[in-house]
């Protein structure tokens, strides 16, 4: 079911009964960008990891949402059904700004996102501080009316002089209110062609004239706006506005706090989410409806788990060795067609009603609340695979749960995911090396210098230095010894660059913002001071790989 | 006419012509954002306004170009005819992120932006120094490329160590890329289903063991990416291959240089460009289409001086005394249907043709193409009005040309333009004051304290300190010396609170980022390190106005 401003109010009832009733929720999340920066190593522990991608996606936001409901049936409880929800979400009223990539919003485009309904009906969002913010704001505001409905006091000193040129419309606008007042058929008049400074200058010509005859307020009509005068109400009558007018703002709060609600909602609830690789939609989720993320690794893991105590990520489950040998390809949709076929135990999942339902046919690839109902789909695939039921998970503490709480990380070499409820294996990096080369010197180069270690794999920081991995890593601890030297060669042991690193960033430390950078902030300096090395950096990249470059295309190994 | 990627090569060769034929070129853009922060202030000179201007708005890119080129009657030089477009311009390759803001991206879907067709056929852009990049690199691919197949020397050096767990399926794919070569049917095979990873494994495998008689390739399939192989060719075919893939490459080129081909042309044509309240609309071409904007104001002048020399700004033009007087509202729109009234002289302007016309009872406000239409139509309208031709306008020096070259300001007090050949008229700020007062004061307290020296004008920069404008120039000298002191309350001139902030400036000065901020580094405190004092801020901002409000609203003076 497709979820905008228009019915958001109308499903949220259904929702809250929906997640009660679910064995577990899965989720997936649309984004305005992922990330500007490539500066994940196949070397970094998780904690880089977490701090690199914290960084570089900070700013993108969440725009659709999708979440699929599974219930267990009461009857057979290796069946389910369930219900599907696609929410547009958008700041609609904001002021401040947000980061998007172009090639996301046109990859989301080509894949039929509809940006009008986003932009005009997307729901709302806030996190807990600015939701309290609202709160009080709104208690503050109805505050001050209160106050000044039972004050007579007139206070005209912050009026602006009136200057020479407006002082003839204000005397025009006089008249016209004087008519007005007079006459007796008249419920409003409507002053329009001004433009904002003498919209000012006739709000406080009113107020210190006319505060007890008149209201004044304005409104949009044909695009402008327009200044609407009105007689002052009986006391009852103004009673009976107020009264209104607070309902009224109650149900704009509840519109603001928007697609928060839900996520609150499920929070509380306890119950299992499940999202495949779902690190930067977990991440977007807690940023945008509950609060901003902790820069300390340790203190993002007991803030997720605290949120949300149940969390299985499909992709993470993909690598688990009784699975990983059954499937080629981990992508969302390959995988839900290799669980849907043999050695895979048939899925039983059907939909409750017509409209909320996908089907594994249409290709709605990208839409969030498909690719929720994928999750869904692959999840359980994998669950009777493993003999799991999904409904146990939650509550309990074996040894089948083991993947619980373990997030995905792409692209790390030795620990490939996030333990929420503990510390990911300790993992060496011995086999890791700086390099400093001469600026001339390309990949065989050092292909070559190592070769007496085995296989490497080089990954370029810049046009002058490189990460160097050992394949045969007992090799480790001769490296230094016995490397020959070379000029403007320097290799160093990831630790000592790392520390080095550190001490040199002690020395320039920016006493404003004492943020620590560690490795990036010399292997992607920003584009405003170095793009003339960026530049010769890509361009020499460029020639390394070209060099040893016969077929078209090295691949991202996402 | 709508311009999108789909007809815009169709396009362009219309478009150089019909700007030389152009009398003038009237513009407008729509932005993804105009500025998070409020901090212009009343007392500010041009460059201070300029330089936050320039700060605020970076970022936000520009979105929908509207042109509309007019073109004088060869008979009647009073006659003119004209023809619109309007561009989508969106960078939909990037990488890169920029900034939007959700009230903007609201306010235009509201007034019927595409923006599917935006993200998906927008067309793209460069600044010179990119373009110069594309065209060193499309030099060195096509190089490259050269050298390859002239080459049959072999680099495997950086080729990643086949992880045991894969070596079968590159086994399976050996056999099958055999079969391939020995068939004499099949022209291509095509290798699905693999990951990323995968993908680049096979690469190597084949560039190492069957590059004398395989290229591969990559391309998309039902959404997933394939490898694709195919037998290699003979030299004469892969010469006609190569001769079509530069033709190709070229027409990539162009299209990757985009809208900034046609703002390249009319820099060059030196033709005279109208716009309304158009610094943002200029500063945005100039960044998106030339390069970076100086910070330095006096640099601004030049440069937007030498790419654009003849511009004119109608929202100044309303500003001349002549034409002051007979407009209560210089809003596009409004200033329109006052031009077309009396005592303004009846306007001649025609569409050239249909598919190129707009007409001024439609209502496409906000496409920037039928605003620039509306630009083009209050343009002649006024110079019909002031007797100028605005053919004459690019060539003569007379004097009825003093407005040409002057971008007018929002929100000044003094100077409300900036002159890009000149210097902006020396404004005295003996009569505004920086105060700082107890945080309790409200406004009455301030405009206690000032009685004596007449009305003023109070601009909040936080809880507690305000610039204060006499309204009674004539008593600045005697401000100092002659108000009452109370605890917690301090008056200075401007020009010595500016210096006590930049020498506190300068102690603080961040070593890596020297530019300098000014007032607003203290003014608009950063959002993460403060948001607290913010809060306090804002609230305290909202009491000071509620104290004294009865009405509605005060509105912006836009």
């Amino acid at each position: 079911m497709e979820v905008t401003r228009a019915n958001f109010r109308h499903v949220l009832p259904e929702l809250n009964e929906v997640i009660d009733k679910a064995a577990f929720v899965a989720i997936d999340c649309e984004l305005t960008g992922i990330s500007t920066e490539n500066n994940i190593y196949p070397c970094d522990r998780p904690e880089d990891a977490y701090r690199k991608i914290n960084e570089n996606s900070s700013g993108y936001i969440l725009i659709q949402l999708g979440l699929t409901a599974v219930r267990a049936s009461d009857e057979d409880p290796e069946k389910y059904s369930y219900r599907s929800y696609n929410f547009y979400v958008f700041p609609r009223l904001w002021k401040q700004s947000f980061k998007c990539q172009g090639s996301s919003m046109t990859f989301l485009a080509e894949n039929g996102f509809d940006f009008v309904k986003l932009f005009r009906d997307g729901i709302p969002y806030c996190n807990q501080q600015q939701e309290r913010e609202l709160r009080e704001r709104l208690e503050e505001k109805q505050k001050a009316r209160g106050h000044i409905l039972n004050c007579s006091e007139k206070d005209t000193s912050n009026h602006v002089p009136v200057p020479e040129d407006e002082k003839e419309t204000l005397a025009n606008i006089r008249k016209l209110v004087d008519e007005f007042l007079s006459s007796e058929t008249e419920t409003e008049k409507i002053i329009n062609d001004c433009n904002g400074f003498q919209r000012k200058l006739i709000y406080e010509m009113l107020e210190s004239d006319y505060s007890d005859k008149i209201t004044a307020s304005s409104r949009v009509e044909n695009s402008f706006k327009v200044l609407v005068i009105e007689k002052k109400k009986s006391a009852e009558e103004e009673l009976t506005i107020e009264q209104e007018r607070r309902r009224n703002e109650q149900i704009e709060l509840e519109e603001s706090i928007g697609i928060s609600a839900v996520m609150q909602k499920i929070s509380k609830s306890g119950k299992l989410i499940v999202g495949h690789n779902m690190l930067l939609d977990l991440m977007h989720i807690l940023r945008q409806c509950f609060g901003p993320l902790p820069t300390c690794f340790k203190e993002f893991k007991q803030y997720a788990h605290c949120i949300f105590p149940n969390i299985v990520d499909t992709k993470y489950v993909c690598t688990l060795p009784d699975i990983k040998c059954k499937i080629r390809n981990s992508i969302l949709a390959h995988l839900v067609q290799t669980v849907s076929e043999e050695p895979f135990t048939p899925i039983k999942l059907e939909p409750e009603c017509e409209d909320s339902k996908y089907s594994l046919s249409e290709n709605k690839a990208h839409e969030a609340g498909y690719d929720s109902f994928l999750t869904a789909t692959a999840f359980l695939g994998l669950m009777g695979h493993l003999k799991i039921l999904p409904q146990s998970l939650a509550n309990n503490n074996d040894k089948t749960r083991s993947f619980v709480n373990k997030i995905f990380l792409m692209r790390l070499q030795d620990v490939c995911y996030i333990n929420l409820v503990g510390l990911e294996p300790k993992t060496s990096r011995d086999h890791v090396f700086h390099v400093t080369v001469p600026e001339v010197w390309r990949q065989s180069d050092l292909v070559n210098h190592f070769r007496s270690y085995g296989p490497i794999f080089v990954t370029w920081i810049n046009q002058s230095s490189a990460l160097i991995s050992l394949q045969h890593r007992e090799n480790s601890s001769i490296v230094l010894k016995t490397i020959g030297s070379y000029p403007g060669f320097k290799v160093q042991s990831l630790a000592d660059f790392e520390e080095s690193l550190e001490k040199r960033l002690h020395v320039n430390e920016d006493s404003v913002n004492p943020r620590k950078r560690k490795l990036e902030s010399l292997t992607t300096p920003s584009e405003a001071t170095t793009s003339k090395l960026n530049k010769r950096t890509k361009k020499k990249r460029k020639e390394k790989k070209d060099k040893t470059k016969v077929f078209d295309e090295v691949d991202d190994w996402s």
